[in-house]
């Protein structure tokens, strides 16, 4: 038995004991979990010294040093993470749909937990109790595979959550980290079909690429947001550059930040100055189409590129656009299928933005940066799924369910 | 442009058509489509006629060229099967939830189609207009790649689909038929994730795993059942008798047909013998274990295997189990999570078989065989997902749509 199938063996056992553990005692062990977290931050923030000084050598970027590092606050914040899941309602048990047969058939959809997942993530500590607290609650065996830079960071705080699990009704093995961080472990973790049940890559496009196209383990693909925001004609214009500056700028790092900006040619001349005055607080780079250079002194010539990237940074790509027809079919071709906005003030264009931007969150005069399991009302969410199949935006505890059929028959035959 | 690449572009354009259009005129096309079927019968009667001649030159066995053949019977069961759909209620567009937030944000989850369906199935014609309705109808455009020994009949009911399409406002890329039938190609549609959402393989376990281990599409698993009835002690012997029967007898060549019986050591003196009685009238031969072979003489003993396989025939596996601990951890470790019955009167014994169970349908006192879209009251079905993603056991109509956010504002930012 290689190492892999061994954890997914134990993540398989383990689940028996999730299983059979009310939402009290999951509430109870995510508790103890935080409190184990806060005592043993110093010990975290040990080891996670050891990562630092390592990328450090490495010459890795500020950014990334910057996720990859832990201080108490940010160990208070993962120990808040795991209390508030721990007060979320408990999906799992749920009656979806009663179905009474004439023949006499009931058939109860009840939800149930998904079964192992597996979530590769990179060099960003924090998923690993964030991930390991939204499977717990949800009765799910977790596999963590977090990025190499992070492995000491990661171990600590494994070890930290599963020996408060120990002390509880549930199985230490309900959270595993995966020790080995080669790739030849990634790939094999990717086609442990006997063992896993879904996998969720959390991370940079290249890393949810990889997993796509790697794994034969069902994938629910997350994060990548390449968002518009498309400013009618006719619209607000003061509540148009609040919404655009918001959405650039608020957190340029996270996938529902604006990336593009799309205005219809009959306001642009009004419109662009305006909205660059709130920009320019920023130190926001604009990359603009002809037209807009030519009314934006300050704009750089955008390149077709700059169209298809998720810049996370302070950077706009700006395009002219004859009308909504060709904003949503730019946002078609060039999206994401995260979350788009328009502003305007035309019941018909937003009626058929609404229809015909094909994402997961679409927008009339509001942010893009709402799309967000809290500002959904779901509570914490492991990560904003850009797929059609079984979750489309936020994914909150529900998205971390399946369902099963239970039928209760006296003796029925067909 | 590859040939696949023009499928998957003309499918998203037809897409748009297939989203403008109504329910009325999905019906519409639908009962179309059934008409033209009908009118065409003596047409695709002689393409059929084709392939059968091909496969049985290629000595294909009997219950394949069963499968394959086409009478007017079977092409108006097909045109039935449209006319049902047509009837079926139309879940796009269904306002799923609506979540209103104190910031004022209005946030409507509604039902959408899921894209670009790609079905790649055996050599059964019947699934070329039974999965083009129920696509059509959901408003997916749907690319069809049938079993090549199936090509002329496929091309000739595709064509007279597509025709009856053109006399509609919905435009008749929305069917479209990989005539390309060679390895290579039904390759290349499993990693078109640019223009496919999702990938139903439709067939036995050998198509299914070959699509699972290849595609980067994503996958909705299908169909292998080796499903199990667990007949405990204590339990109605006659009714015992009764679902063992049905489930192995009443339709063998189907997934929700019973493969594996087990009975309490505390029964199996008496109740082999009665269950035999009725299994005997249809010739079923029984693989029995050790005790199953001492009771009764008919049996031949298992070999390991025959808890494994999926015999779709008059066969059934048989083993004597301690109890009901037994029988769960037998069909966790062998089963499909398709469909598993207990035949009990013990509440208990009961409730930890549909807690423990890991099944798309779990029956108390009821046959396997009721796990159909059909008997659950959905209407059609696509196929039957083993997988916990996204749907499991049944998929109708519902189960062939994601869903989006709307979410409207009046200059919400965050």
């Amino acid at each position: 038995m290689t190492y892999l199938e061994q954890l997914g063996k134990n993540a398989k056992a383990a689940g028996r004991t999730l299983a059979l553990a009310g939402t009290s005692e999951k509430n109870e062990a995510l508790r103890r979990m935080a409190k184990a977290l806060l005592a043993a931050s110093d010990e975290i923030i040990e080891f996670n010294k050891i990562d630092l000084s390592n990328s450090r050598k490495a010459r890795m970027s500020s950014a990334f040093l910057d996720r990859l590092s832990l201080d108490e606050k940010r160990i208070q914040d993962m120990a808040n993470g795991l209390i508030e899941t721990a007060g979320l309602d408990d999906p799992v048990g749920e009656i979806i749909e009663v179905i009474n047969r004439d023949n006499g058939l009931e058939i109860i959809k009840t939800r149930v937990p998904l079964g192992v997942v597996g979530i590769i993530y990179e060099a960003r500590p924090n998923v690993t109790s964030d991930a390991a607290g939204l499977c717990l609650k949800t009765g799910n065996p977790v596999i963590l595979r977090g990025g190499s830079s992070a492995l000491n960071s990661n171990k600590a705080i494994a070890a930290v959550m599963r020996r408060a699990l120990s002390e509880t009704p549930i199985h230490q093995d309900s959270i595993q980290l995966v020790e080995n961080t080669d790739r030849e472990t990634a790939l094999g973790l990717m086609r442990l079909n006997e063992y896993v049940n879904v996998l969720i890559p959390r991370g940079s496009a290249s890393l949810i690429n990889e997993v796509k196209n790697n794994a034969t383990v069902p994938v629910i693909e997350t994060g990548v947001g390449i968002c518009h925001v498309y400013v009618d004609a006719g619209s607000d214009q003061n509540m148009a550059v609040s919404i655009t500056v918001n959405a650039k700028t608020s957190k340029p790092s996270v996938c529902n930040a604006a990336e593009v900006l799309l205005v219809h040619e009959d306001i642009y001349r009004e419109f662009l100055p305006k909205v660059y005055e709130g920009l320019r607080k920023f130190n926001v780079e604009i990359r603009g189409c002809e037209k807009t250079c030519r009314v934006l002194e300050a704009a750089l010539p955008a390149g077709p590129e700059d169209f298809d990237t998720e810049f996370l940074d302070y950077i706009m790509a700006v395009k002219i656009v004859s009308g909504v027809d060709e904003a949503i079919c730019h946002i078609n071709l060039h999206g994401t299928r995260h979350s788009e906005a328009i502003v305007t003030q035309n019941h018909d264009n937003a009626l058929r933005f609404t229809s015909e931007v094909d994402a997961a969150a679409v927008y009339v005069n509001a942010s893009t940066r709402f799309t967000d399991g809290g500002e959904f009302g779901m509570g914490a969410e492991i990560g904003i799924s850009t797929q059609m199949l079984h979750a489309r935006g936020p994914m909150g505890l529900r998205e971390l369910t399946s369902y099963k059929y239970i039928i209760k028959g006296n003796g029925q035959v067909r």
